[in-house]
C-alpha cells in the first residue's frame, strides 16, 4: 500500500541509460519584465501530471511505451542570467553526447538560450519552430541584450536569417515587426500554415520551443505577460501532433507562472502540451 | 418590502403536485480522485441562478410559464458511497411513481448511478446519452467499483452494449478505450453527429448525463478534473437544446466544483446549463 | 533613471491643446444589481496597459503617433446616480466644446447615459453601436429608471427608433425583447452583420459603447453579471477594427470588475480593447 | 433523508409569532467609499453558521433552547439610499410593534441609521454601544450626509451629545476627532472599559451596533475598509457576553464583505460573532 | 549544479534503517463534513517546508543533526474508511516493530485513529495530549461512527476515561460537553495548564494528535472547519517544544487544506509545526 | 469635478524643494530565493495609501500638516543587481546632498543596500535598526553574495560589529546565529527592549531598515518568505511611534509581494506602517 513518492513528471521514470529522452527542469525567471513566478512551473506541471492518464486517445499511444527519464531541475543562483544560461547550456550538452533528446521545462523564455546553444554546437544547421504571442526578437530590454523579450533574437544570432519559424505572434515592438519581415518567418498560426512551414523543412534537425502563451488567455491565464487574441488548445496541439513528421532534435516548454491561476487549470494545460509533445517525438 | 427567502433554483417554486419537473440535489463528492468539493454545487448553482433572466432568447420561452419544483437536497453521510446511491435511488423512484421528469444536480459523477438504478426499473429500454470529458468505463479504480471514474460502467452493466452514447471524451485510460471501442458509441462532439445520434434514438426512453467537465477548462475551470481540448459553451448549449425532440425521462448535471474558481463563472454557467435543459424539456 | 509616474494609459500622455482624442475614467458602479465593483476600473486597466506594447501589429499602427491624452477620473459622491449622470455630461459636453473625441472608461453601464446626453445635443442624428451580453432595455429595474439595466432604454428615449444597433445581446427579459423588436436593431454578432450594419451607417455620426461582457466569460470573467455564450476576443476586435470605417463621435468601454478575476486577465483584455479602438478611431 | 431547504441562520427557524428575538438581513452597500460586497453578507453568513455548532461552551447555552426566528432579507432598489433607509425604518418599526428584538445583518454601515430611527422612537433614552475601526462621525462625506462615514454623526443628531459609546476606534479625520471630544464617549476597546462603560448603563435601552471590521483584519480581512492595529476576536467576545447584562432593545452586525476573504474565515467570524450574540440577548 | 528532486520533508532523508523518527502521509479526508481537502496536505507541506531554514533558533537544533526519514504516502481507495484505518494501522504496526517513532502527516483528523490502534497495541497504558479546535467526542456524525467528528471518541473506546488530554478546544455539541465532562480532561490552552498536565504524565507512554485547526483561523484558515477564537502560534510552539520533557510514542498533524489559503501561509505555517516537533522529539 | 490623478502616496504631495522628507520606490525583486513579487509593492501601495486617513489618532498629527513629496520609482533593468543597487545609490546620495531624509519603499530586502552605502558617506557613524523576521547574516546564498538573504551582512562590512540591532529575528541558519552573536545586537521584540536599545543610540545618526515579514503572517501575509510566530501590528507600530525619539537619517520599508494576499490587507498594512512612520519623524 506504501507509494513510493517521486517528484517525475507522470510515467517518465524510466532509468537514464536506457531513455531516448530525457525531461528537465530550468526553474528561473529572474528576466521578466511584467509579472515574475515561472519559477515555480517545473514542479507544478508534474504534480499536475498525475490529473492526466498517460494515454492520448488522439495518438492512440501511451507514455508507459516509451522510455523516457525525469532528472529533476537544475538549481540556479538568482539573478545572474549568464551563469544560468551555461547552466541549461552544460546540461543540455550533456544529454546530447548521451544521444538524449532534451526536453526543457522552463522558467522563462531566456532559458531557451542556454539549451538552443548547446544544440547549435552538435547541429550547425538547426531550425527553430517557435510557438509565442511575443516576437521576443528585441536587441535589448531596458539596455539588457539577456532577456525574455530578447531570446529569439539572440538565437537568431548563432543561426542567421530564415532559421526561425514563428507562429501565434500577435504582440512586438515596431521595431521588432521591422526586424521580422527580413529575417525570421512568421506565420499565422493556421493548421495549414503548419504543415506548410512543416513540409519544407523534411530532414532538417529542429528545435521546438514553445513560449506557453501563444494560447490564448481564456486557455492559459496562468502566465506572466497574458496577451488576448492568442489560439485555442486544439490548434496548439494539432500542431504539436505534427511535430512526429519533423527531425525534432530538442524541445522546450516556458512561461506557465502557475501563482496567476488559482483555478489550476494552466499547469494542467502545460502538462497536457508535454504529454502530447512527448508521445509525438516517440515512436 | 419584505422578501421570502428561499434556496429554490429561479423560477422552479411549483407546488411538488403541479410539477411535471422536478429538480433535487445530490451534494456527495466522497470518490473524487483528485480535487474535492462538487458537493457544494447544488447550493452555489441555485445562488448563482439569480444572476441569469428566467426568459431564454434563443429558445423564446420563460420559466415562469413551466410548472418545475426545486425540493431541495438529499443529506448523505459522507464516506458511504452505498448509501448515497442507495438514497438517490428511492428519491428518483418515488418521483418517478409520482410521474414526475426527475433532474438531478451533483455532486460528483457517481451520483447518477442511483438515479438510473430507478429509471431503469421503469424504463428498461431506456439510452444514455452522456456529455463528459471522461469516459468513466473503468471497471475499477483503486480496487473500488463505486467511483466517478467507472460510473458509466456500472450502467453499462445494468443496460449493456450500444445503449450508451458518449460525446465530448478526450480522456481515458487504454483499457477504457479497448472497452469503448466494443460497447458503447463515442461520437465526436459536432452538431451533426448529435443530430444523427438523436435521430436514431427516436421514440425510446432517455436518460441525459451532462458532466460539466465536457466543456473546455476556459468556459469551465471549476471541476475536479480539467481536461484541455473541451468544447465551447454553444456546442454544449445546441445539443440541449436539441434534447427536446427526444424522450427524457431523467437527466443530471454534475461535478460543478466551485471552489476552484473564484470568478464565479463556473457556477453561472451551471445555472445556464440547467436553464435551458429545463426549457428543453419542457413544452 | 528616475522614472516620472504617471497614471495615464500607456502613451496617452499628450497635451490636452494638441490631442484630438481625450480618454478619461468614470469610476462608478452604484447601479449594479449583481456584483459590484466596476469603480476600481479605470485604474485597473491603466496599470495593465502597461503590460502590452504601443504598437498593433494587426492595425501596423503605434499609439505613440498619435495626439491622445489621459485626463483622470471624475470624481463621484457614491449612490447618487443623478448627481454622476450630471458630472459626466458636463466633462462629455466641455470635450465636445473643445472639439475632442471622448473616450470614457467605466465603471458600469449607466456611465454611458451622461456622455451619451452631451453627444446627442451636439450630434442630434447620431446613432449607437452597442455591443454588450445584456439588452439594458429594462423600461426600470426595481422601480428605478437609473439602472445599469435601463441605460440603453434612456438613450433610447433621446434618440427615438432604428438608431441603436446591438450586437452580441444573449440575455434580456421577455419584455425587453418585445421591446427590441420594435425598436432597435439586434444582430447576431458576426462579422458578416457587421459590415453589413456599418455600410448603412456610413456618413452619420456615431456612438459607440462596449460593455466588455459582450465577450465570453472564459475570455473576461472579471465582469458583474457573467453570462455564458459570448463571442470570443477576435470578433469583437474585427469588429473594432471596422470602426475606422465609421464616424465615431464618442466611445465608452464599460464593465470591467477587476476584483473578481485574480488572474488580471480581464484588466489587460480590457486595455487591449482600449488600444485598438485609439488606434481605430486616429488616422 | 431528504432535507428542506432553508435560508435561515443555524437554528433560527422558529414561528415568527412565538419569537421574542427576529433577524433579518440588509443587504446594501451602495455608500461604501473603497470597496463594496457587503450586499453579500447575510447570505454568506447564514451558509457560514452551518459550519458551527449550534452551542457555546462559553456561555453553556444552545441556540435550539430559545425562540429566535430569520425573517430573510429586505429587497432593495440600489443606489437610494433614502429609500433603504426607509425600508429598514418601517421593517424595525413593525418587529418593534410586535415586541420582539430586531438584530439586523448589513450591509454596510448606514443601515443602522434606518433601524435606529425606529428604535429611537420607541426608545427615546436608548444609549448606542458602538464596536468599530472607524469613527463614522462625519458630517459628510463628498459633500453626501448619508454615507456608511458619517452613520454615527446621523444617529447623533437623533439622541445628542454623551449617548453614543465607542469601542475599538483607530481611524478618522481630524474634524472627526474634534467632534469626538465633545460629544460621544470613545473608550479604548479593554475588558476592564467594558465592564466600566456598561456598568454606567444600567437599566437604560441600549442598542447595540458592530461593525466587524473593529477586529484586526488579520481575524476578519473580509471587509470593504480593513485597518490594522484592530483587537483580536477574544476581546470582541468577551465584550459581546457581557451584553447579556444590559438592557439591548436592538442590535446590528454590519460590514463583512464576504468576496475579499477566499479562506471563508470572515465569514465564520461574523457567523459566530451573532451566534453568541443572540445566546448572549436571549436568557 | 544537477538537484535531485526528493518528495521528503525538509533534511529528512535519511535511511530507513538508521532513523529513529519516520515520517508518513495520510493523504484522506472522506468523512470531512464541512470543506474538504486535507487530502493535498502531505505534499504541499513538504512543498513548503523549503521556505523555512533547517535550524530552529529557540530550540538551538538544526535538522540535519537528526537522523529523519520520509517514506511517502499512503495511497488510499477514496470513500472507503475503512481500508484506509486498516492502511495506516498496518503501517504504524510496522514503523512500530521496527523501532521507529512514527509521526503521520494527514490528512483530517479520522487518520489518527489508524495510528493509534496500533499504538496502543504496543503502549496499552498509553496517554494522548490532543490539540484541536472541535472536541471530535461525537458519537455518530449523521449515523457515521467513523467521522473526524468522532475520532477521539473511538480512540476513548480503546484506552478509557481520564487518558485524554485536550488543549483549545471550543467547539462542541452539548452531547460531547456532557460526555467530555466525565470522560476526557479538557483544559484551557494556556503555558501553565500544559506545564501541569505534561508533569502528571512524566513517564507514561504519550501519543501526540495535532489538529492544526486549534490555531486561530486568523494564523491558520486553511482548513476544513475553521473556528474563531482560537490560540496564536506562539502558545503551540510553546507547548510542541516543551513536548521534550514527554516520552512520545507517536504523533500526528492533520487538517491542512491547503486550497482554501492561497497565501500559503498555512502550509508554511503546517511545516513549522512539524519541524519543531521533529526537533522537540529528537535528542 | 475633475480629478487629478497622480501616483503619490496619499497627501505627500509637496514640491520637491520645499519637502524635508522624500519617498521613492524601488520595484526590485530579482534575487528572491523563495516567491517573487516585491516588484509590485510601491504602486500596490500608493494605492492602498488611499483606503487610509491621512490624521494618526495615536500620534495626533496629520500627514497634510508637513511636507512630503514622493517622487516615484527608479526603473531597473531586471537580473543585474549590480546596476540596481548603484542607481538606488545614486538617488539617495542625490536626496542626501539636497538635505532630505530618504525613505525608500522596496521591493526586495536587497535594494537597502543601495541606499545604505551613500547614508554612510554622509554618516560614517550611523547604526541601523532592522525588524525582520530573517537575520539576513548569509555571507553568501547560493554563492552570490548580492542576495536578500546577505543584506545586512553586506551592510555589516560597511559599519563593522555592534552597530546593527536586529528585532524581531526569529528565523536563521545556523552559521547566522553564530556570526550574530559574535558581530549584532539580536533583541526579543519587545516594547522594553525598543526603549532600551533606542535609549543607547540617542545622538547617534541611524538607518532604519523594516522587513514588513517581521510581523506574523496572520497580519501581513503577502510577502515572498512568510515566517510564522511573529509580532502583531501594535507591537510593530509601538517601535515606529518611537523612532520619534532618534535621530533618524533614512529608512527603508521592504519585502511586500502584494499578489499573495488577494484580502488587500497587507498592501493597506504597508502603507499604514508608512503613513506612522513619516509622521514619527516629521515634527
Amino acid at each position: 500500500m506504501m507509494k513510493i513518492n517521486t517528484l517525475a513528471f507522470i510515467a517518465c521514470e524510466s532509468n537514464y541509460e536506457q531513455s531516448k529522452t530525457v525531461l528537465f527542469g530550468a526553474p528561473y525567471d529572474c528576466t521578466v519584465s511584467f509579472r515574475p513566478g515561472a519559477r515555480f512551473a517545473p514542479n507544478d506541471i508534474r504534480n499536475a501530471s498525475y490529473g492526466l492518464e498517460t494515454y492520448s486517445p488522439i495518438l492512440n499511444k501511451d507514455l508507459t511505451d516509451y522510455q523516457i527519464s525525469d532528472v529533476g531541475d537544475l538549481e540556479f543562483a538568482f539573478s545572474n542570467s549568464t551563469k544560468m544560461i551555461d547552466g541549461i547550456y552544460q546540461q543540455t550538452k550533456q544529454l546530447l553526447v548521451d544521444d538524449k533528446c532534451p526536453i526543457m521545462i522552463g522558467g522563462e523564455h531566456l532559458v531557451t538560450l542556454g539549451s538552443f546553444k548547446a544544440i547549435v554546437e552538435k547541429y550547425p544547421d538547426v531550425h527553430i519552430i517557435h510557438f509565442d504571442a511575443h516576437a521576443d526578437l528585441r536587441d535589448n530590454y531596458l539596455d539588457e541584450p539577456l532577456s525574455h523579450a530578447c531570446v529569439l533574437r539572440r538565437c537568431f544570432e548563432l543561426i542567421g536569417p530564415n532559421r526561425i519559424h514563428q507562429f501565434g505572434i500577435r504582440s512586438m515592438s515596431i521595431d521588432e515587426a521591422y526586424f521580422a519581415k527580413d529575417n525570421v518567418n512568421q506565420y499565422e498560426f493556421t493548421k495549414a500554415n503548419v504543415t506548410e512551414c512543416f513540409a519544407s523543412l523534411n530532414n532538417k534537425p529542429v528545435y521546438v520551443t514553445i513560449d506557453l502563451d501563444v494560447l490564448d488567455p481564456s486557455v492559459f491565464p496562468g502566465t506572466g505577460t497574458p496577451e488576448p487574441g492568442g489560439v485555442l488548445f486544439q490548434t496548439l496541439m494539432d500542431a504539436v501532433h505534427q511535430l512526429s513528421e519533423l527531425n525534432v532534435v530538442g524541445a522546450d516548454v516556458c512561461e506557465l507562472a502557475p501563482h496567476y491561476d488559482h483555478t489550476g487549470v494552466s499547469s494542467v494545460t502545460a502538462a497536457k502540451v508535454i504529454r502530447e509533445l512527448l508521445l509525438a517525438l516517440n515512436n
